[in-house]
């Protein structure tokens, strides 16, 4: 019964994974504003993307609702400046990222933002994060008879918004966030006003900006940096922040704090991965977060000695995702070992390749192969310290060590600037279920795990290093570790408790 | 007030004109073979098309509803054969081609079919027609929480359905339906069922079909014929038939008449226009009864003798539209009057040319121009009859007029297969307001449309014959003509009475 | 060794049947009108077409050439509306479409107009017919060290254009003229001059008109009367026309005639099939030509006599290719039996439909049903004549005849407006090889063939009454027969003679 | 007049800048091998890609030229996997990846590889480089009759091969080339042999590779990387390398050495920036040499000393073009002064993405912003030292620097790895002509372009010590620096003798 209950809700959780949201309130170029705010968080989500905007009518003395959203880049959506220029007017808008999913030929209906009609007028909503109380709420909806258009959880919270019997748009809104569990940075887009919510728990980031007399919010400060906004603050978890004409006038945004918990709970992922270097996320610096990771790992797993009287100890990261980190345990380690060298062994090709399979080829090695090449002269002979973000399946850390070897080095050491993830995330994060995850699997122990994967030795940050990384200016903050620990912290649906490391199927 | 809610008629119907539907059950080809339904439909919709299809997944013992629609020509929207052969899997399939409208960049949600989720399953549904009292049933559905994603009236019935509390599937449907008025020929795709559905006056036609053990619905039976299907009967008006599993095994489809009227009111235009002349419609075969419009034509309105001794009249067909009637004129009128000849004199091309505009020259010119050319040597210095099947603006009849000219014919005679339309249909046509209508025009009587259009005599059938000519074969039939006489027979929102010749505003 | 010869002159053929040309020479919006121009040719060729525009760079004081052309139809070539106004600048231009071949991946190159830099400047051609003499000059010219880009003849042209060393350019072209055999109707555009060339023998139609103070050139007239020019008169067979800055002022156009024939062998199957129907071609009204066609097949082949009471007999159209003969048919034939009715019993569909193959389902069968559909009444238990243009592999004619077949009709009877065609084309019509050619078969008679195709008769026109309506009011014109005849009036390399029927391989 | 042979030389090298060749001989998957080297040499050109192979048809004796080209990136000019597969068929192919320039509309017959016939049978070429005398050459031609295609000096050489008298294609190519000056690594492909060649003073890179029984050749080791070949040896300069059955039977590929030069003259601006670092060019190690070029700046300017105790000096990179060499100068730096650190400044967005204007914004600045975001933290307050390879305009430094600045640091002081550029290069690289090189402006001296980009300080490398970090393991070879320098070691045609430093106009 659980079993299938996981299975449910990884389905679920799959379709809805991290992603980038922004929005914006009373700028004439509210469109290129979000075009290039998109493209900032284009790393949150490369599936799809779409802005959605609010244009006054004036001869018809009404608002119009302008939409444009398909599969692909940000720049591919968007490639005909027309779209933004003539399709897209308007001086609000919402846009959204969408990460990828098996994606399904029909699911073009699942790309935000959503857009529809209800009494109140037009009502438009991009989400990032996953609700965990849905299917409950969604059957109970179709029951009375609700149609759903999409899969998603985000289509929900519309419906509830629309049947709400309050009576202002803020009052229904907040009455609709009242039902729902789970993680979620949303915005909400009215005929006249913007909304901002997040959850209590803060699990995604959101951020509050300002661009003259224009209102911005965002996923990730870079989203700001782009379009030359300020960053003011960030929407504070249990917080909905309205933006209409007064708060124009006023200077002034309205809050409000729907709920109070008593430990935030954001995702420690966007430190370790998902969010950039460059963004200020859960009011801290990220790289400055990973650059103490990278200490922290450097403290808690040293590099090895050189043997003999050759410099023969090589730390090197893997472009991009751990270019700050390794910097961190190298700046560490090099206090205590002068003689090691920091290195670029491993090239990144940022040309994204299709890859076409050859009879007695690997795809996913060729993969690896377009995306990354050895610089064999630093590699050679050597004792290789690679630092990397984390190991999910394992199957990407295991080509990348197979390449490393192409240009024999002496030994490979694998250092993880995570814990071992032991359980699937339920908030937003694309990890698969426990069975595949390697450092879950019961077949895999560490010693197997660095069999498998032919690395000389393996090691992890420890959570708790992980979590003083994170929390050292600001000790009173929550984290979110269910993926290293498997507790979770919001209620998901249909469990009473969940276990201790997840679901044991 | 009048002049409000006629804008808004307008504005509802211009959005759900003249369309072509097309369903199949029980059919491993069942994507492939609604493709060339909705080819031979083509005509009834140029915009866009879409196929939905119900896949039985049995490992996972549900049904999935596979969609794929967009703007375009049915051969371009299924360019790609794997989206008919991998994407559009399932053995029931419903299709839709869509008249063209005025497309913002968001009408993408408008393309049917429409695909929802409610708690009975998948629900899909294509309509041809026009709802005539939509704006109360979509406020109350509003004001009681629901969302709608369109603009369309078809999404109506959907929610209706959604919202009914009956049991069965079949109940609920015919609960939505009673709510409704307006003209409708409707296919409606459950997970294990397939639905046809028409309006009680029956205004748009319907068919059924049989392809071996599978049943085949259509707008008219050249769909049946492009895929070898023999036609079986009309899906009556008032009627709604279930195809399902039982059906298939019974061969005998299941059929309730939901309700009766004293008389039908087909719409007379399929009969002048809209259908192909190879085509049964109404029961009745289109060629043959405009064929005989041709002769009443003829009796009414003979072409004028010639001057001298040489035979100088000749009968020119507008190719394709007016190629029946004008078969049917000149036999007639060659019987009275052995001097006339039978010719082509406009050449048409099929080749569809984007016209760009040049300076100092028409757009509208430039279009009639890619469209047709005309044969000199049989126009000039001839007294030309032209039989066209309309006039509605009367721009186009006055640029092939001027077009005719250029081969300095003697003298233009324009033969109209139907009277004047004066009034705008609410009923799926899709004719301007009535300010457009040049023969509704105050500013223009007969003699000025004459002078106007720059011809030597110009002439209507008359509704008499028109009627004699459809009915002629079924005296019991009757047609809505209420684009000639204003005689609106369906009710429409908000008004106790239409003003006969419709509203004078 | 023949069989050799005969394959190599196919596949040289086959690269450059028939297309359409078009030409016009200072007109600031030489583009747009050379579209439209091409637009009216389209039914010469749909593979692909091009448009070459000489724009002079006042500042640079030097001429470019822009050159736009794809695969596709013409309005898919030019979708964008910025090719002609933007990138195609200039006030002379020439365009092509091009007939479909068996186009490999790499034929791009093979699409007109070439345009090439030689030391008089640019230089781009345009060229309608087969050149029947380039194997040898090929074979010179590489030997000489010159590269071919294209397997087609056309590209010979430039290149003896190129290496002449006469002086001017006018001689240039003359001399390579010289060199050349076979059938052309040409036009060269280089910096400053527009030439039009036309074959000794005018096998390829080629006119010339004028639109206000520019010159224009086209396949047909048909061309002409979509811009609004005037048809001036033929480029004459052996006739070189030379359009310059000179010519603009005088008013005059130059003439050069560089060969005389003593009889011309205008392609008579320009009128039987080929040509527009509104054009005029060689000097005549092609649907003239094609009525007398009709009528005279008529009189060579009555439709056959009712049996009973009931008015049994109907004549059919294969629209719209038989259309003005079927017109020619009926109306001669009426006169000597009152009794036949000229029907509408195709219905030809003019939307392009792709063609999927379902299991146990016959392509070519799909594709001429997505093509055509009967009209049942009027076939079902008639003596059915059906006129079409031609039988060349006979394959289209069975599945028009099975088609047919389905309204049961009491008789077939298969009327054809030319003689059987039994040899192939060299000099620019897409006819396969004698093999193919049905009427060419060993294996099949007349009563053969009229079996193999399932018809109670079948008549040919006569080559006699095919001649006569083609020179009826010219009889001093020539035309070449040699698909009906195996009569080849222009030297084909290689072959001293070529047999009467042609090779009989 | 030296003006306008300046003007002319720079517009025949930007036609023809650096690009990426490569080039497989025996190999069935000869096509795709290539695709994925062409991935790899991504970097040497983004503006178009091509592919011809060659394919022997069996059934008719003779090889087929298969090609494909087309503006875009590698990966969407083979998108579809098809072309590699069905289209692209042969043992043996050659690739081209082509630089950027303003291309017009009709340069797609610029794009390489180029594929021509000649009396020899098909014959395919892709050139990497510059030819310096092609005018003389190209008039010459033109004067004989020879039509040219393009405006590229690359298809001078086909000519030159097509219209040798020598008797083997190996003696026609070599006295191609002995017609030919300048930079030039070329594949040359014929119906079944496969030719490298290099110019005698070396100055593109080119390298041989083999992978199992085939010969790989292309720009650099990275491409052999990439699909698995050993790097054998460089082609080297002056030789002609062919494979044919021959040479795949004895596994020696043949070798002519068909011109010594006393000095080869490499270009240095290879190691500087435009070769990958994890290639091997010139039989060097790009990421060494990139690394002694960092120290040796390093020496030659050490970064600023902090100025009070906190540690305020930290050394960036412009990812990822001065990873390596900022990684040489930190490790250098940090020997001498232990204070300063190395961070992580800038980050780089890897999705391409459009820019569009804004009313009051500037193009180029959004570009830079879309392109790269600064890391504030590190920045504020601090002294920054920013690596970059070169300056060439100065627009772009000085955007970086504007960017820098949003982050309020100290002071900046701007590092560059190379020496100031002078002169033009008419050997293949992409700078712009002397008026537009900041260096080599007159108007601006050091101390005025430090103002200009509103630095602190600017230092660029000696050239001396430039080459010093390129000859450190081989001091025997030789380095073209005409950037610098304006030392010009290849004759441009029609000069006798360069000045130094450029031309002065």
């Amino acid at each position: 019964m659980k079993k299938k209950l996981n299975e449910y809700l990884k389905k679920e959780s799959s379709i809805n994974s991290n992603c980038g949201v922004f929005g914006i309130y009373n700028n004439p170029e509210a469109a290129i504003l979000t075009y290039y705010g998109l493209h900032s968080l284009q790393h949150r989500g490369q599936e799809a993307a779409g802005i959605v905007t609010s244009e006054f009518l004036e001869s018809e003395n009404r608002h119009r609702f302008n939409i444009h959203k398909d599969h692909g880049l940000v720049s591919n959506v968007f490639r005909d400046e027309k779209i933004l220029t003539d399709a897209l007017r308007g001086t609000a808008a919402i846009g959204h990222t969408r990460y990828s999913t098996t994606g399904a030929s029909d699911k073009r209906t699942n790309i935000q933002p959503f857009k529809v009609i209800f009494k109140g007028g037009n009502l438009a909503l991009s989400h990032n994060g996953n609700l965990t109380n849905t299917r409950e709420l969604r059957n109970h909806l179709q029951d009375e008879g609700t149609l759903f258009q999409t899969s998603t959880d985000s289509e929900l919270l519309l419906h509830l918004i629309a049947r709400s019997k309050k009576e202002s748009i803020e009052e229904k809104i907040l009455e609709a966030v009242s039902f729902i569990k789970g993680a979620y940075s949303i915005c909400i887009l009215t005929d006249d006003k913007l909304f901002a919510i997040r959850d209590p728990y803060g699990v995604r980031p959101f951020c509050m900006g300002k661009l003259g007399e224009s209102f911005v919010f965002a996923s990730e400060t870079c989203a700001l940096d782009i379009i030359n906004a300020d960053y003011v603050r960030d929407v504070m978890p249990g917080e909905m922040i309205t933006i209409d004409k007064d708060v124009i006038k006023s200077g002034e945004p309205k809050s409000v704090y729907f709920e109070k918990v008593e430990r935030y709970r954001h995702c420690i992922f966007e430190f370790i991965y998902f969010s950039r270097p460059d963004s200020i996320v859960f009011e801290e610096k990220v790289d400055k977060v990973r650059r103490r990771i990278g200490k922290n790992l450097a403290l808690e797993s040293p590099p090895p000695k050189k043997e003999d009287d050759r410099k023969r100890v090589v730390v090197i990261n893997v472009p991009d995702s751990s270019n700050t980190a390794t910097l961190g345990y190298f700046s560490e380690a090099a206090k205590h070992n002068s003689d090691i060298k920091n290195e670029i062994g491993l090239i990144r090709s940022h040309y994204v390749g299709r890859t076409f399979i050859q009879p007695g080829q690997d795809k996913r090695e060729m993969k690896v192969r377009t995306k990354f090449n050895i610089v064999k002269g630093v590699l050679s002979d050597r004792k290789v310290v690679m630092i990397d973000d984390s190991i999910v399946r394992g199957t990407t850390s295991k080509l990348l060590v197979d390449l490393l070897k192409k240009a024999s080095p002496k030994e490979i050491h694998l250092k993880i600037t995570s814990p071992p993830i032991i359980s699937p995330c339920y908030y937003g994060m694309d990890f698969p279920s426990k069975q595949e995850l390697i450092a879950a699997r019961k077949d895999k122990n560490l010693e197997e795990i660095k069999e498998w994967l032919g690395v000389d030795s393996i090691a992890y940050l420890s959570e708790e290093k992980l979590l003083e990384s994170a929390t050292n200016t600001r000790p009173e903050t929550g984290f979110c570790t269910a993926c290293f620990s498997g507790n979770y912290p919001i209620q998901i649906e249909g469990i009473d408790e969940i276990p201790k490391n997840g679901f044991d199927d």
